[in-house]
């Protein structure tokens, strides 16, 4: 099978650029898209034919993919499920997958389908909306899927090949596991970046030199604290347990550096924070 | 007055980038260079005759740059006030400046020279050594310098002129003040980044998974955890108090939000961190 008309629900930076390339990729398919706030006519996004409803979205669609926040994404779950036609395989964008792949089971029943696979492109900005959006987002970038067996083999293979068109690469994974590892890769470093930049904004707000003396490579390391909280509270609060996991290895950590500043005990971990970046990641470089 | 004859002791990354960005600047002046592991010939430092010790270098002199580690300044310090001429104003590029200024204060007694002002270019590279140096690298950099008055104006300000026409931007400030900064803006993101890649390595030992789906953004985010020990354990032990000051409000910080991931309350601190990153580090961009 091959998909033809799709439906992209929230067409903001992740929607807009997995549209992009999907248009790109396959120039003859539909592109229905709904965003309560919809891009300017000048912004490219690769749908090209916007509705006024999800509902009207899901119409007649065989691949929708739900690009809202988390919140939203629950919310039109089971919309989704009443709606769309027996043949659509239903899929998500995001950031945390056990929370919306429980309301895709309770909501998913029929077996002739439609069909829901859970999504999570890895790949960002910090900045926001269609307008930041860029075909080449998601060029390389690991893509997780989490299908849990429920959906025909066909549409998941149709559905890979669609994402490995647009650029990305399908990894398969469970649910679980995935909020596990991304709340290590991505939740934390996230809720770091903000403590950091929180703490030195009020330092900085004591003393300017502060800012003034901060080199270029604070901007990079800070990168992800420019990414606003509307996003992240949904995927804060829905991969909590996780995250506070994270939070209390990363703190004793700390802990323990702090302890061992002034012997040369740190030797250890800063070999395997250097082997991690440069070996372990080198697939991103 | 002007600086004619430069000594730079210690001629890696630091060393070699300032002496590329003074020779370019100032291409009439002499550049001694001393380093117990010298460049290859083809490698391009600024440096135009290197010699067999630091003593060679600091004899005839004007202005020498000790940008060796923090340990190996130390031990530098009172055998520049030896032997430099009185002439010369020594400086030096070590990462904290309370006990490298107050060795100097102890060293460099005679009112009539040599003289001391503790230096600190706010530039680097998670690179090493003279093969990673760019003639760039301070360019727009701020460049801390600590004085505390005893240096005569006049080599203060051939010194900041100097380091302007090399590309970077004096400001001055006094050594406490310096490192309680740095632990944060620095010191304090290298350990977290250093806890954090650590943590991910262990993470990913145990499930290989975790590296897979690690996006690019993770690569940015953790690049100051691929500089090596041996340059850190130096900068933490000569500014522990700092550092661990530092660490201790971050902990307490990530407990608050480990508290907080399910409430709304974290609005503040993201938005707080969002303004350090765009609105005060803007000078960066």
């Amino acid at each position: 099978m091959e998909f033809s008309r799709l439906a992209i629900v929230g067409v903001g930076l992740i929607g807009a650029s997995l549209g992009r390339a999907i248009r790109r990729a396959r120039p003859g398919v539909e592109i229905r898209g709904y965003d309560p706030r919809p891009a300017p006519a000048n912004v490219p996004t690769g749908v090209d034919r916007w509705v006024a409803s999800p509902e009207a979205a899901f119409d007649e669609a065989d691949l929708v993919v739900l690009a809202a926040p988390v919140g939203a994404i629950l919310d039109l779950v089971p919309v989704a499920a009443r709606l769309c036609p027996a043949r659509a395989l239903v899929t998500d964008t995001g950031s945390s997958k056990v929370e919306i792949c429980r309301a895709a089971r309770a909501a998913f029943l029929a077996p002739a389908g439609p069909h829901f696979i859970g999504g999570h492109p890895m790949a960002g900005s910090e900045r926001r909306g269609a307008g930041a959006a860029d075909p080449d987002l998601l060029a390389g970038a690991p893509y997780a899927l989490c299908d849990e067996g429920s959906a025909p083999p066909a549409k998941r293979q149709a559905f890979e090949a669609l994402l490995r068109d647009a650029g990305a690469r399908p990894v398969g994974i469970d649910a679980a596991a995935h909020d596990r590892i991304v709340a290590r890769i991505s939740h934390l470093p996230q809720v770091v970046a903000v403590a950091l930049a929180s703490f030195l904004d009020e330092g900085a707000e004591r003393d300017p030199r502060l800012a003034e003396l901060a080199g270029g490579g604070l901007r990079d390391l800070l990168r992800v604290a420019s990414s606003p909280y509307s996003v992240w509270k949904d995927i804060l609060r829905s991969n909590a347990g996780e995250v506070r996991a994270g939070i209390e290895v990363l703190v004793g950590r700390l802990k323990e550096i702090s302890a061992r500043l002034e012997d040369e005990s740190l030797a250890e971990w800063f070999e395997r924070g250097k082997r991690f970046r440069e070996q372990r990641l080198k697939g991103g470089e």
